[in-house]
């Protein structure tokens, strides 16, 4: 499942310790993200920036991080949903998002 | 300015009283959205579901509208939105969205 | 399935429009009150606190009404929870606790 | 008191710098955990569930560890209690949650 | 109690209901608000700060009014308060804290 | 610009890499920071009443240490901004603040 790439080690505990629970996020991940109109990229830089707003820098990290690896998000195109974190969330997140990004982009 | 649209009645009395401030306002919002890659509607979208992840009703409500009105956003790809905030923000979020999506749609 | 029971109008629109989507959002409802120790009261209790906590009033209500309609849940019981939402998140998520409490209790 | 457990070192230092407001925490803690009819280790299960729910991984994480050291509350109760989580507040809580966990369990 | 101003109703019935909370509450309140160095305004323009930031519009509205009948805060120290809210808090909170601000100076 | 103390590192990546974001955060920032009414000093205790009350570290850290360095904001002031943390956001929030405040003195 497309989750299993960035929830990667959890989940895989969960797999192993809570196999019903396992499947029926599974199967609501497949839910999620088979959206009827948007495409799994609009949709992961949707989630990049909800966690972003709320200061969840282990969330927001893994986000921007399966994005790029997985999607080719670019950092320009990340840079863009942080200033929409800016105008709805402040400061704080905006800057923390910043952050995060500068730690992956120089982790390469 | 493209704020003025979804944040009309609060940003006239902002521009009257208080003009620095919303210079200041107006400027920020040209930079938040005229970002370099992603377009205004993508944006539009992350600001929906940011709005929705933390059950914030009246936020919600304005940008779901608005995005709908002028960038012809349809249900269906505020619906795909509000799947990822299931995933990311849980039921009440998710059920306060369609809910506000229901009342929005039967309005008109 | 027992979420039907809490967010009854709500989710017959995602059964009717969204149908994979409450197929997941059903089975992950099982899997989540099918713990394996603690009763289904003791997690709806659990739910009336996280959604007291973050003054989500539309949830808190929600919550206290179905617990107290199906679960016979008692009003000093979820005065017990809202104790510890008083220690953990403060006076206005303890007030509107209360508050909702009165509304919910006035009705019958 | 009960609190003194598990905000151990941080309570010492305002028991010292700031008694009467220690004096007052204090009386609170005895009386929000002096509940009529839920008993302690149930309102511990749902301050587990609050801190857990707004990823606040410090609280999370001295809730869990007090309540498995001094209620023997077990590993499968706290997975019953993020079940909740999951539900009502979304994946990057939850996965949290089963981190913190995780690391607890493993200390030992 | 100071807090019995802006929390009057509903501490009215904390009081006969639950006497021992209510102590507790009190004497917390007193502490609080009995500061070493800020006086009590200070501390009231910090609440509604603090309510403002999370668009909590009920505690928000009551710090607002009781800060402006109790204690002589004007409309514009409030407007400064909410500068410092869409810094840290971004647009959507500055707007309700507007809305709420105006709502409270058009009932005089 | 004030910001530039405080959000010093952060910011001059910002100003390199987004020339127009940073021209719009300098000149929001200067009209949050210029009320009429309140001074820098009142609404830096503000700024760090909002950080701490959501458990922000990173954010409260900042806060704390611009207003202690530049403004000779004192500890005890900042305690009683953490006394009405303690009273709007509960437990978590006023420790974590507490154990922050005292990184920041002990490193001196």
């Amino acid at each position: 499942m497309k989750y299993e790439v960035f929830y990667g080690k959890g989940m895989k505990r969960v797999k192993e310790r809570l196999p019903d629970l396992y499947e029926s996020i599974a199967s609501l991940n497949e839910s999620v993200f088979n959206g009827t109109t948007l495409d799994y990229k609009t949709q992961k830089l949707i989630a990049i920036g909800i966690a972003a707003s709320r200061c969840d820098s282990d969330a927001t990290k893994k986000q921007m991080r399966s994005s790029m690896n997985e999607l080719e998000v670019t950092e320009d195109e990340i840079i863009d949903v942080l200033r929409v974190v800016l105008l709805l969330s402040g400061m704080p997140a905006f800057n923390q998002g910043m952050r995060l990004l500068d730690e992956i982009t120089s982790e390469k």
